[in-house]
């Protein structure tokens, strides 16, 4: 195998890369990229056999040279430290050049490295992913899904259903949800122009992440095709794989009561920040937890924290409805919540001091955040 | 005590002042910062009992009024707790006002904080400096010195005199020291304006990093006062106190040879950069060795790890002479040599493949820089 390829275009293809990798892995062989240097063009490709990731270089770009074969073959370098080097090295190109023994001879300028790879055969095949279910999503959507529900997941391996997103597919609506059973995330979208069959599956909360942090607001659309156990996300020249969690998602429906007992609506900005401050106090005491009491015109935040101190903050809501309310939260969660909210103006629900309320957008029923109330008053 | 003062201000003053406090101390009440309302305006205080931080906030800046004072008074309060509440709170100004008990009421727009504070009398009193000996740098020189010379100080407490940098002056000549014992970097400074005593003080390295951060490119100078175990850093209205290490600083001066046998020329960027390289393998190797070797119009960089494989750098010599060489060296510390060396050209002399050797920049004997090499060849 040899090639020469643009440094800068090689760099920003190995870092996305190397999101697959990790450092701690079973298979060593794994800690590693392949390489392939093909007809088409060089295919580059990590995983942590959860997630795989395959990005395409081609010849040519915008007309533009990108990468020049000589020879075609394959080999596995060391990943973070093969990129380190590329990196570093002194020319706006680099040439590598392996023989049979998997020895890469990689040159730029006056810089001359020789890197010990692996044999490409010992590297795991890809999940072959069938492309019939398939979605196509404009990626600042799938983006703000991703970012609307992802923090939700649960951190805990208890139920490991519950550290991915359970995406459900039933009538032509997409609907996502996460929930670490402390509070609720759901994202909704009507999908117009796709007709597919339902779908339930559950994507591991890590591996939406990392696909988060690799698709580029550049990128128009991703296509994401469903298998049996696995996942399938194809932008631009990347392609992304992950498997899919295995057993049953709970049904989440039955969550959501009918019709509230204290409906207020307050701006998200002024809401949030008063949260953060007043969860300084309530995080140095240890509970995290603040209390919030409604009055006609506005809501008071408070905690208190005997050793510490107190805290006091005041926000006028815009609309209030309802009985008069007093109710304690994690201030966390709701800091959470109400940044997965981009309107401006946010509407809050409540059904009681002992039920779950819930945050929406005003006047807009595709994100719903609902939190479960802590026990103090 | 109670003031309102202009909340952007007041957040840069704390953050400096929180430099010297540690959240791990034996006295509970350094975690605190000191506040003090006084006629010339406000005082904060912070301490680690190694280095203090004393900063006065005048009342008034440029005509602009920073802080109205309403009644003079002190208190203690949590430091990175009281920092972080004023970093958040919504409104430009902020009101802070203490009663008998020192419990803080601290409001700014809709937001009210109550905390805890302690009884200043409880804080220790900062060790008073005579402003006798004193020399006065520009900010710009002092900068520059420590970043020149600290980076060489011993990590380990085994010789504790060698965590400090040693400050002599003689014949009106500032030199400042530091070596691990493994190289040594030499920072000397004619005083031209002054007339001072002789001095032989060692500073800590963890006080002049924390110095080098506070002050700022804006002030102009800085005035500094010996005493026989402090030293005080006096800058704008930031008064900066070390305590000196005790104990005698190894005399240096007969590490350094007459006359070279090998001396070369290089340029600073290239050098480093190949050794940036070629110790992305030596370090991957483990023992961060380079072997360098010269020739007549370059040398050669060289490093191997029989697991990982071999690299190769030239890079070339503006000027040679004496005996050819090869020679192995930390390239961690080639590293830090070169980047304390402002000149684009730097001279390296060499006294035997065992003996140490120094680099220089060129025409420049004030910034001397000397490894120890390690025995391979």
């Amino acid at each position: 195998m040899k090639f020469t390829i643009q440094r800068d275009y090689f760099i920003n293809q190995l870092n996305d890369t190397l999101k697959a990798i990790s450092p701690r892995t079973t298979l060593p062989i794994l800690t590693g990229i392949k390489i392939d240097a093909t007809d088409n063009g060089l295919v580059l490709t990590g995983s942590d056999s959860e997630v795989s990731i395959e990005i395409t270089i081609p010849a040519e770009l915008n007309h533009e040279q990108i990468v020049m074969i000589q020879d075609k073959g394959s080999i596995v370098l060391p990943g973070r430290f093969f990129v380190d080097i590329i990196k570093k090295l002194p020319a706006a190109d680099v040439t590598i050049d392996t023989n049979a023994q998997f020895q890469a001879k990689i040159t730029s300028g006056q810089s001359e490295f020789n890197v010990s790879g692996l044999n490409p055969d010992q590297y795991p095949l890809l999940p072959q992913v069938s492309e019939d279910s398939v979605i196509t999503l404009p990626v600042k959507v799938l983006k703000n899904m991703i970012r609307q529900t992802n923090f939700a997941v649960s951190t805990s391996e208890t139920r490991p259903v519950l550290t991915g997103v359970n995406w459900v597919i039933q009538d032509n609506v997409l609907s996502c949800t996460a929930t670490d059973s402390h509070r609720l995330a759901l994202r909704r979208l009507p999908l117009e122009n796709n007709t597919i069959e339902n779908i339930n599956v559950i994507i591991p909360g890590k591996a939406l992440n990392e696909l988060n942090k690799i698709i580029s607001d550049e990128d128009e659309s991703v296509d994401v095709f469903f298998a049996s156990n696995q996942v399938l996300f194809k932008v631009g020249h990347v392609h992304f794989i992950s498997r899919l969690l295995e057993g049953n998602y709970p049904d989440t429906s039955r969550l959501f009561p009918e019709s509230y007992e204290t409906s207020l609506t307050i701006d998200n900005h002024e809401f949030f920040h008063a949260i953060d401050r007043a969860s300084l106090l309530a995080r140095e005491g240890g509970n995290n937890v603040i209390k919030l009491s409604t009055a006609s015109e506005h809501v008071e935040l408070s905690s208190t924290s005997p050793e510490i101190g107190t805290v006091k903050e005041e926000v006028k809501t815009s609309k209030f409805e309802g009985q008069e309310l007093k109710i304690s939260f994690n201030s966390k969660y709701m800091m959470d919540a109400l940044k997965a909210i981009d309107n401006s103006d946010v509407n809050v629900e409540f059904f009681g001091t002992m039920r779950p309320f819930i945050l929406k957008p005003q006047d807009d029923d595709n994100v719903i955040q609902l939190i479960l109330p802590i026990r103090t008053y």
